[in-house]
C-alpha cells in the first residue's frame, strides 16, 4: 500500500513562496483607459490639495453668512447681486457685507464669501438684488482648500487593485498614466488521451477538454494573461517537449490532469525533471485537490503546477495556489468573502482541509449556504455554486445554523 | 422657490424600462476563450448525458464488489488482473468473479464491474494478480451515466453570467461557442469648462476629467463598450453636435456634469431635443444624485442620461439606471450583497432615499459597516468605500448594530 505523502495547504504555498520571495515583478505603464482591474505598482500620492482652490458645492450665491442671520422661508433677507462666477475661471472680485455672487456647482468663491445658498432658496428680485429665504452657517456648501486630500497624502497605496473609484481619484490628481503590475503569464496544457476537443464526435470514453476552458477563464479573473493553452496526449516525449519550452516563456504553467498515481501519469517525473528544485509539494491534504504537484524552475522564474484533472479541484487549487501567491506578491487583497448560515450539518474529513461548494440563498438580510452535494467532480455542481467554505482538518465540521465564512467564486 | 420636481429612483427606472422594453438586444457568438463574463443568450442544454459511459473516479482496480467482502487492512482477497484500461479507450471485455481489471481516473469500466478499488488499498502480487485491501460496496467510486447530467437537462439558462465555472460547464457539454449578449455600447461625453485633461497645467477654479475616467472603467465593470468618451466645453452648439451625432451610434450616452440648475447647465434641455419622449425624469429623489436626467430617443433606441457632477454619485446613478435596466433586459442578476452590523447611527434623508458608502471591515465572522462621513462629493471617500446602503425615504435611519444590507462596488 503506498500514499502520497502529502503537504498541507499552508505548507505548499510556503514553499513556493519562498522560492517566489525575490522574483522581480514585472511592471508597466497603463493609462486611465486601460487600468481598470490591474494592480497597482506604485504608492499614489496627491500632487496637490484637493480641492486646491474654495470651491462651491452647490449652484447659488456666494454670501457673508452673517448676512442671512433671521433670514427664512417667510422672512427673506436682500443681497445685491455684484457679479456671477464662471466655471473654470478663476475669479479675482471679493465681496462686501449685503453683496452676493452667483456661483455654479464647482465654482471658485469670490474673497469676502464664507457660505453658498442654494438657488432654490433664493429669487430673483429686481434687477441686481435677491431674495434670500435660508439663514446658512459659516463655511455651508463650501469646500475649503485641501478639504478632501491634503497635498502629498499618500491617497493609494502599492497593491491597490483598481476599481472604477480608484480610477477616478486618479483621475482627479491629475494622472494619465500610472504603473500597474504586468499580469502574470500563464500557459495551460491539458493532458489525457480521453481528451477530445469541441467539435470532434463524442466516443465512448472520451470527455471533451473541460480543463483548459475553465482555467483559461479562472486566468483571466484573476488577473492573469494567458499566453498559450493546449491539449497534449499522454506522451512521454511530447509533453516534456511542450514543458520544456514553456518553461522558458511564461511566468506559470498549470498542467491538468496526470497528477495522480496512475500508471500514465508522467506529470509529477516531468515537473521535477524541468524544474530546478524538484517536486516542492505531491499531494496537498485539502479535499478534494489531493493529487496537486508543485515545482519551480529558478533560471526561468518559472512557477510549475500540477493541477488535479477534476475541474472543480483544478480551478481551486489554481486560486489556492498561484493566485494566493500572486495576491502575497503585489501585495493585493484577498478576494470577497461574505458570512452565512449553515442550512445544514456538515462533516470534515478527517486529515484533509476540507472545501465545499456551496449555493448562497439571499434570506432575512443575510446568507444561509446549502452544501452541494453529490459525487466528487460533477460538472453540473459547478455552475450552481456561488462559493465554498473552509472546512479545517481537525475540525469535525459545521452544525446547522452555524456561522461560516463563504469565499465567492 | 423653484425646486426640481422629482421621481423616486423607482419611478426613473420604470420609465426607462418601460421605453426600452421592447428592444431587440444584439446577440453574438464567442468562444469559449473570448466568453468570459459575457451573459447567454440562449439557453444551453446537455446534448447528451454526463457522464456517457461509466466513469471511475479514481486510480484502481474495476471488480465486482462482492469479491471484496470480508477484506481488511490485514486481511487482503486475492484478484487476479486480466487487463488494463487504456484512458480515452473503449473496453469491449468483460470481468468474471475473481477477476479485475486495471482502470484509471476517468477510465471506462469494462462490463461485470460494479466497483472501483483504489489503487492505495491494492498490492501487486506475482505477475498477474493483486491483494485488495478494502471492502468496498456496490458503485464504490463508480459514476454513472447520466448521474452528473441526464440528456436534455437544462443546464444554464439564458440570461446567466458565464464565470469560470459555467465556461467549464459549457466546455463539459462539447460547445466551442455560444451565444451572449453583445455589450451595449456607450458613450461618456462629461461637460464644463471647469474641466481639464490630464496633462495640462493645473489652475484656479479648473479640475481634472474625473467622470471621463470613472465612469469609463464603470462601464468596463458591468460589461459595457465604450466607443467613444470625450470633454465639451459649456458651448450649446457644440455639445448639440456632439450629442446629434452620438445618439446615431451607441446604445446609451452618459452625459456627466451640466445636469443641476445653474445658468450653463443645458444638458436637459439638449437631452430632451436629441430624444423622442422628451425628458422624461428631471431629478430623483436620492442622495447623493438628484441632479439626474434621463431621456429616450426612440428612433435610435438610444437611452440618454444626464448624470450628476459629482463623480461617487455619477457612478452611482450608471449603476442604478443603465446597469438595472440592462439587467432586467438581459435576465441577468443583481451584483453581490452582503449582510453587515451598522457601526453606528445613520439618519435617513427625509424625502429622498439615501445612497451611503461604506467600509467593511471584518470583524468575528462578518461585516461591520462605517458610513464613510464627509461632504458630498469627496474624492478620496470613493476609495476608501467597498459598498454601499440604501436608507428608505420613509426611513428614520438605521440604528448602530442593525442588520444592513451592503451593495458591493
Amino acid at each position: 500500500m503506498h500514499l502520497l505523502t502529502v503537504d498541507t495547504l499552508e505548507q505548499a504555498q510556503e514553499k513556493l513562496l519562498a522560492c517566489l520571495k525575490d522574483k522581480e515583478l514585472k511592471t508597466e505603464k497603463k493609462s486611465l483607459t486601460e487600468a481598470y482591474q490591474y494592480i497597482l505598482a506604485q504608492d499614489v500620492y496627491a500632487p496637490f490639495a484637493v480641492p486646491h482652490f474654495r470651491r462651491s458645492s452647490v449652484d447659488g450665491y456666494a454670501v457673508n453668512s452673517a448676512d442671512t442671520a433671521g433670514a427664512g422661508e417667510s422672512i427673506p433677507c436682500f443681497l445685491k447681486v455684484v457679479g456671477s462666477v464662471e466655471m473654470g475661471q478663476e475669479n479675482t472680485f471679493a465681496i462686501e457685507r449685503g453683496q452676493c455672487v452667483y456661483v455654479p456647482t464647482g465654482g471658485m468663491l469670490p474673497k469676502g464669501a464664507d457660505a453658498m445658498v442654494m438657488l432654490e432658496y433664493t429669487e430673483k428680485f429686481g434687477a441686481d438684488e435677491i431674495a434670500c429665504y435660508q439663514n446658512v452657517s459659516h463655511k455651508n456648501s463650501v469646500v475649503e482648500i485641501g478639504d478632501d486630500m491634503q497635498e502629498n497624502t499618500l491617497v493609494l497605496k502599492k497593491g491597490t487593485l483598481l476599481r472604477p473609484h480608484e480610477i477616478g481619484v486618479l483621475a482627479a490628481l491629475g494622472y494619465a498614466e500610472v504603473s500597474v503590475y504586468a499580469k502574470p503569464v500563464l500557459a495551460v496544457v491539458s493532458l489525457g488521451d480521453e481528451i477530445i476537443q469541441a467539435g470532434e464526435p463524442l466516443q465512448q470514453g472520451k470527455i471533451y477538454d473541460i480543463n483548459t476552458y475553465g482555467l483559461y477563464a479562472q486566468a483571466l479573473k484573476f488577473g492573469f494573461a494567458v499566453k498559450e493553452y493546449c491539449h497534449v496526449k499522454d506522451d512521454k516525449k511530447a509533453i516534456y517537449e511542450v514543458l520544456r519550452r514553456l518553461v522558458q516563456e511564461v511566468d506559470i504553467i498549470c498542467v491538468s490532469g496526470g497528477s495522480s498515481q496512475g500508471e500514465k501519469d508522467f506529470t509529477a517525473e516531468l515537473l521535477g525533471e524541468i524544474s530546478t528544485t524538484g517536486v516542492l509539494t505531491h499531494g496537498i491534504a485539502i479535499k478534494p485537490g489531493k493529487p496537486t504537484i508543485t515545482a519551480y524552475n529558478a533560471d526561468s522564474r518559472c512557477l510549475l503546477l500540477g493541477l488535479p484533472g477534476h475541474p472543480a479541484a483544478a480551478m481551486l487549487l489554481f486560486e489556492l495556489l498561484a493566485v494566493h501567491v500572486y495576491r502575497i506578491l503585489q501585495n493585493s487583497g484577498e478576494g470577497t468573502k461574505v458570512c452565512a448560515r449553515m442550512a445544514c450539518n456538515f462533516p470534515g474529513a478527517d486529515g484533509r482541509l476540507t472545501c465545499q461548494l456551496v449555493q448562497l440563498e439571499w434570506q432575512d438580510n443575510g446568507y444561509i449556504a446549502h452544501p452541494i452535494f453529490g459525487k466528487s467532480g460533477l460538472i453540473s455542481s459547478l455552475a450552481k455554486a456561488q462559493g465554498y467554505i473552509l472546512v479545517d482538518m481537525n475540525s469535525e465540521g459545521v452544525k446547522k445554523d452555524e456561522q461560516v465564512t463563504v469565499y465567492l467564486i
